[in-house]
């Protein structure tokens, strides 16, 4: 993909005012600020956004930072200001005039609660602000006022009740999944309204529960208990529809073998088992018949694998044109040839923590490219600059520094 | 959320052409479509997509048909186009002109082999058009030509490294979520490369992998790594940076409980489990102390909910504003109020396979809905309409699909 480095961004001409905290509001506006938005978080003043506290740390000098935060709001300004103040809201109301976004991921009824609603408040004052906000399950529906946290999106969604081994319990993705999912939805949900203002110039309101995020993305889930009557077992690595499509035991751990159809499945008893008379074998004639036989199936490919170990099995394999590959852990994800050619992470200069690695943005677009150019914000850091550009001048801003509301 | 059943939709002027197969791509221009894009499908005659093959089905007087199918791809247009003949790349071409967006998950390489390609052919011909590829690894760097498949996005991007019992071996997240985060990622891109062409009058190309988008969704796994030098674990349903943050064992079955600060903590401690003495117990005294010591307090909290079922132990932490939920599989989803009112599943009619539930949208926008409009179309049921629009008459219609062009 080509270099475009000094290149325009995508959305360089949108202006975010981003109130979110942890980790799905602000996954969101990383994405958004990484295509070039000018984000500017807002956070309480003196203790600032939760994640400045979470794991994992850099012991410095004067104290430890967290690369948590670091990550998750580099190409973000921040500023802080206390919206339970007089002063805080008319500054908030004086940003969001200028404001093409406002999202924020409070329990819903918070913002309305401070005055800052967006029906009553805000959309009056400026009709083309788009207002977005992420809870655990929504602003409306019975549930609204429950608290959400990422664990009980995965829970309450229905991916817990599908991941897991045959047999086992149910099992949490292994990362804040719902949290991921709830940030890209609000993405998505931004941008639509965006270009729906193109259209109408009015901004509306964006939506999101981390709960219906996840039973999105549990896909066919549904129909599939609904015409069968039966709810979808956990089975480990295998998947209901295909076959053979799992992890397979090598000499020195596992493979991942996809064998997505008729054809592929043909070629490995072929050229890769040596065993033509499988593919006429009754057991495994059709994919119904794999998917029943597939313990039989797995025994036949091990007992091939068990010479090889995984790194002769995949080159064997993807030499014959059948989809296989490693389980990659982050150690080796980060060493990747292809993680490295996509800049899935890059260093940068953070002006306290230094040195430091940040995950890169999976949105690879060509000419506008996404970009990090700047660190994660120190609490309060662009105070002067954002605030100055309201007509705040220097003595105004510390005399508000003084009164704790920013 | 008021009800605007008929009012505008946020993508109704964009003209989406899309050439993509079973899930990742489907599943982004479903979004799309259910956003307001006029989303025109293209299918081989004869055959169409693979998922027209691909459970669950419904038994119909004259044969099977899918619901697989039905669900990811209702709000859609479907034509049939052979882009191996040379009249059907003309007629391709032509629909090229007047469209926003062309969307593929082919192998890289497979649209420039057709005489297709973006830069070389699309671009000059529409300079506005946006094209979006979505592949198992992308259309650069040195695995572009591997075979991609969901299982294998997963394995090499970190996530079935990350999920799985502690101890156990690494876990499949249960449903398709590479290529859900593939469809997601996509469709950020795509939004994102239409406003940047309100700025520059041009489109331009996006490349999605479905490896990167999983690595995007392990969020924080790198960073521990790289500071800590220690693999991540698996770790069940455990959370590396909050506890207690888990599911517990009730009377008759599981519950999760989310206690995410430390005020949260104490308020378990001293409301639900009357303990008051575990706040300034030395195990539990902070958040590294409780993820030291969560086998202690795991076995604290089960004692006392074992004398609960989940539905009582859930409704006593939620008044008493403690984070709390149920594992809930998909039948339980489908009853759930919340669920309902979020209109997270939807019936609609489909023309053979009768009634039938789909999949609701999770971007919920207040002024512009998403909408359930039309069920997914048989094959080539839309060729009249589309060709028709570029000036094809019915007796041209009928040679095209005489030659097998269409």
């Amino acid at each position: 993909m080509k270099k475009d480095e000094n290149g325009q961004m995508a959305l360089e001409d949108l202006v975010i005012l981003d109130l979110t905290r942890v980790l799905a509001g602000p996954f969101c506006t990383m994405m958004l600020a990484d295509l070039g938005a000018r984000v500017i978080k807002i956070e309480i003043p003196g203790t600032g956004d939760d994640t400045r506290q979470y794991p994992p740390f850099r012991q410095l000098k004067n104290g430890r930072e967290s690369l948590y935060f670091a990550n998750i709001n580099r190409n973000k300004r921040g500023v802080t200001l206390n919206l339970k103040t007089e002063k805080g809201r008319e500054i908030f109301k004086k940003l969001a005039l200028r404001a093409d976004v406002v999202i924020e991921n409070y329990r819903p009824g918070v913002m309305e609660k401070l005055g800052l609603g967006y029906e009553e408040v805000l959309q009056k004052l400026n009709p083309r602000l788009i207002y977005a906000a992420i809870s655990g399950f929504g602003s409306y529906g019975p549930y609204k006022n429950r608290p959400g946290y990422d664990i009980l999106a995965q829970a309450m969604g229905g991916m817990m009740a599908i991941t897991g081994p045959a047999g086992g319990g149910p099992t949490r993705a292994g990362s804040a999944l719902g949290d991921i999912l709830g940030g890209l939805h609000g993405a998505i949900g931004i941008l639509a309204a965006i270009h729906a203002r193109t259209r109408t110039g009015k901004g509306q309101r964006v939506d999101i529960s981390l709960m219906d995020c996840v039973i999105a993305a549990t896909e066919n889930t549904a129909i599939k208990y609904l015409e069968s009557g039966v709810i979808p077992p956990r089975m480990g690595n295998r998947y209901a529809s295909v076959s053979p499509y799992d992890a397979f035991c090598c000499r020195d751990g596992m493979l991942i073998i996809a064998a997505g159809n008729q054809k592929l499945f043909e070629k490995l008893c072929r050229d890769i088992l040596k065993r033509p008379e499988l593919i006429a074998d009754a057991r495994f004639t059709d994919m119904p018949g794999r998917l029943k036989n597939q313990d039989d199936l797995q025994k036949i490919i091990e007992d091939f694998l068990k010479d090889y170990t995984v790194a002769e099995a995949e080159k064997l394999l993807l030499e014959n044109g059948i989809p296989a590959g490693p389980i990659l852990d982050i150690s080796q994800i980060l060493e990747n040839e292809q993680v490295k050619a996509r800049e899935m992470f890059q260093e940068m200069d953070h002006p306290t923590l230094g040195r430091m690695t940040v995950n890169g943005c999976a949105v690879k677009l060509a000419d506008t490219r996404p970009r990090i150019r700047r660190a994660a914000p120190a609490l309060g850091q662009d105070n002067e600059e954002v605030f100055g550009a309201l007509g705040y001048g220097r003595e105004a801003i510390l005399a508000l520094a003084g009164e704790k509301i920013i």
